[in-house]
């Protein structure tokens, strides 16, 4: 197919497939002409992915490359591509050696992975992330408890089963990896939003106006 | 005290806690002279407050004063003060009406909450927010399904239970909503830092190189 019709069905506009070409993150199709090339389905479903990756997990441009790579290694497994990817969409912030509410925080994450068991990278960004979250509720002198990291990890989990059910190891990897960006930032987005929703019905319950004891509350509880 | 004690007690500038002073963010002090002002515990209280609405939970300024006069209404109780302060943090997308997208993704987000009956207010914005990711996924051509959002509606109201098992309701009201606030934006950023641990976990065990038939997979999930 020509550019234009690659354009059409992609939905990306020409002057955007051209600049991807430039950049190397779609692979140059077959010349038909000094002027025009022909696209295959295999530029079509590249075109999707690289499109999903900036647009939907907002991944930057020169991290998409190593994602690439990675898909086009035959060496690696699923696993490991999806790894890269994943990686990609979410880098770790720096390490704060020396901050105490840091260390503390590094503490609970590796306390609590060991307890888990879980199967990761000793180097996930994500790992981090979870420490600069923690350091933060650590410096508002408000730690997380053991108890309430259990139970969220415990929820994480049953969320990241549903995720990871949803990845078919018999499609095209390419279509696997989309697929596994898109859910992964779009189904965080769910998430949260569901949290929301969740943390009014269980406020309701708890310190509405029909909640139990609403009515009779403690004097220091009034707003001063 | 005087007002750089109050920056030491805070950590918060000098000139930021003036400026939250014009900005009627913060009360005057009692004046002592003409240049100076005495402020109390519960200026410092209101400051640590907004430093966190604005720092932690990214509420803008124009938005803080909603918050604020719902936590001095007398009338507010509790539940009614943290969803100000929720929804003043998370706001809503606007409506896509005619968007297919849009419209499909509005209809599994209404039978989704009917089926959970959570006690929600209907204009909340995170239900615009679950609506907009929910028509991402339509956009790429694989919704969510009702499943996966009944599974993920599961382990959301498992995390609200535990943010709203923190708050206590017997604490002086600000202290409540800094601390409700500040859980709900770190808490979201460990629940989604928890998942992408977890999600490698799952990963390692399905289509890791261990996993069981690794080495056997049919030619189709090698990269093309």
């Amino acid at each position: 197919m020509r550019i234009s019709e690659l354009s059409r069905r992609s939905g990306v506009p020409v002057a955007t497939i051209k600049y991807y070409l430039r950049e190397d993150l779609l692979p140059k199709g077959e010349a038909v002409s000094t002027t025009q090339a022909d696209y295959s389905e295999a530029h079509l479903h590249r075109l999707r992915l690289v499109r999903a990756l900036v647009e939907v997990a907002e991944v930057p441009l020169a991290r998409i490359r190593a994602v690439l790579a990675a898909l086009d290694d035959p060496g690696l497994d699923l696993h490991t591509v999806l790894g890269t990817a994943i990686f990609a969409m979410s880098p770790a912030p720096e390490d704060r050696p020396g901050d105490p509410d840091w260390d503390r925080a590094a503490d609970q994450t590796a306390e609590l992975l060991a307890e888990l068991a879980w199967r990761i990278t000793p180097g996930s960004p994500a790992r981090a992330q979870l420490t600069q979250a923690l350091a933060a509720m650590q410096a508002l002198g408000r730690p997380a408890t053991p108890e309430m990291l259990r139970g969220y990890a415990a929820a994480a989990h049953q969320a990241a089963r549903l995720d990871v059910a949803c990845i078919d190891p018999e499609a095209p990897r390419e279509e696997a990896l989309l697929y596994a960006v898109s859910l992964s930032a779009l189904m965080e987005q769910s998430l949260g939003a569901l949290r929301r929703l969740a943390q009014e019905d269980v406020s309701a319950a708890r310190f509405g106006a029909a909640a139990p004891g609403a009515q009779g509350r403690e004097p220091g509880t009034e707003p001063r």
